[in-house]
């Protein structure tokens, strides 16, 4: 079987100033707050500020990143989003992640099931970061 | 053995207006936003925005509380809180929680190890709940 | 208010040999298998083989504690069982812990909700552990 | 960007009988032993008797694997297991799933980090299940 990733939707993520947690028992916890953005390219609409990623950069060089925040499409339905990757200190841009989708009944409840990954390119210079989202298929 | 609970420091959270996802195939989720507030009487400090309880109605009627937010302390270390709680439509007020704690070289370290209890007594009116941690001990 | 815990059942679980995963990123990853044992002392019935402690000792010292396992009661119903714990090195005995039940229609329904605590004593040269669970409450 | 998959090993997994813990308030929760198996195709190993997909079937007919066991390598090294997925009623077999490894510092310590995905074909007839894991890299 052959894997492949069809592109779903784009969220664009603005980032506030990193709340630094420091040294922990398992390594050094940096907040980074998720204060707004835009989704586009299949789904439409905006992130919502009030989430963030609760990022641990572990001892032996490796991140674990793991997000969670809200997006609200134009028609008014609120998607939650939890976004996870483990990454090397030298992973190739864009970094893959594994969101998931939690789904109410008035929004896109496809993303309710399934397997998908985020092609995060970090732009850290301008605040932000763009996470290309895909729905994964196995075919013969 | 008994078990008891000793006061160690109170949150005042303030929230933020409901993010409401809807029905999701578990339940009815809605994100409370935690926007700001204090902290008080054996640590002292303030709540930073950011985080929220993103909570769950469950079809039975009990509901899932799962917050996650940081504090900064007097002196400028911040700590990580995740409080979680599973409660009956008809639970007695203050609401039972289990906080966890991360926290940093620089920060109160002892909060890392151990169990906790917090008392969440929501004001929903002033847009607040406030949170009595207690750290749990055995003796006999 | 005071908090304090009402003995509800113990857990006598057997623990099989233990399957080392050596040195991760975040810890020593130790796996403890749990291979039977007995529940009594308020509610009557075994303890399943086929569950584990995920134990994690962290580079600090502490140690935390993730264990998933199922009870079957007299009569039939099933418990699943998720204890929690993260101690530090020289915690005194009875170590406390953080355990959460999943129960179906048929079962002790009331564990669905509240707060616990797990009063875990290891007995590991005899290759077992004793929790007591209580319900914690508070009063005024 | 094109998201690829490549395949890195096949676990081949048994099952033993369904432990059924009955309807909960999320939905109805199954926890199907894992009680051996085979690892082949890239890696060489056993899979060890001892955990478990605690399965949830949610009352919108989609389904919530979580599954967590080892598997031993030729040499002796172990690979902690966490395999989780949602998949509808009426998904296309192969499942995809989303797996991640934890390893000691004498395994394959390349799957601590990047993304996977897993594709599993129930052989329920036959007791067992086949997971083939892909590891996902994104080209232009």
């Amino acid at each position: 079987m052959r894997v492949r990733g069809t592109h779903l939707f784009t969220i664009d993520a603005l980032l506030g100033p990193v709340v630094d947690v420091g040294q922990t028992p398992t390594g050094h916890r940096r907040v980074i707050p998720i204060i707004g953005g835009t989704v586009s390219g299949g789904l439409t609409g905006t992130v919502l500020p009030g989430g963030a990623d609760w990022n641990l950069a572990r001892p032996d060089g490796s991140t674990e990143l793991w997000a969670r925040y809200e997006i609200r499409l134009v028609g008014g339905a609120v998607v939650s989003v939890t976004n996870t990757a483990v990454h090397a200190a030298d992973s190739p841009v864009p970094l893959l992640t594994t969101p998931q989708f939690d789904v109410g009944a008035d929004g896109p409840v496809e993303l309710r099931v399934g397997a998908f990954v985020g092609l995060l390119t970090p732009r850290l210079d301008e605040g932000r970061v763009q996470i290309d989202v895909h729905r994964l298929t196995a075919e013969p």
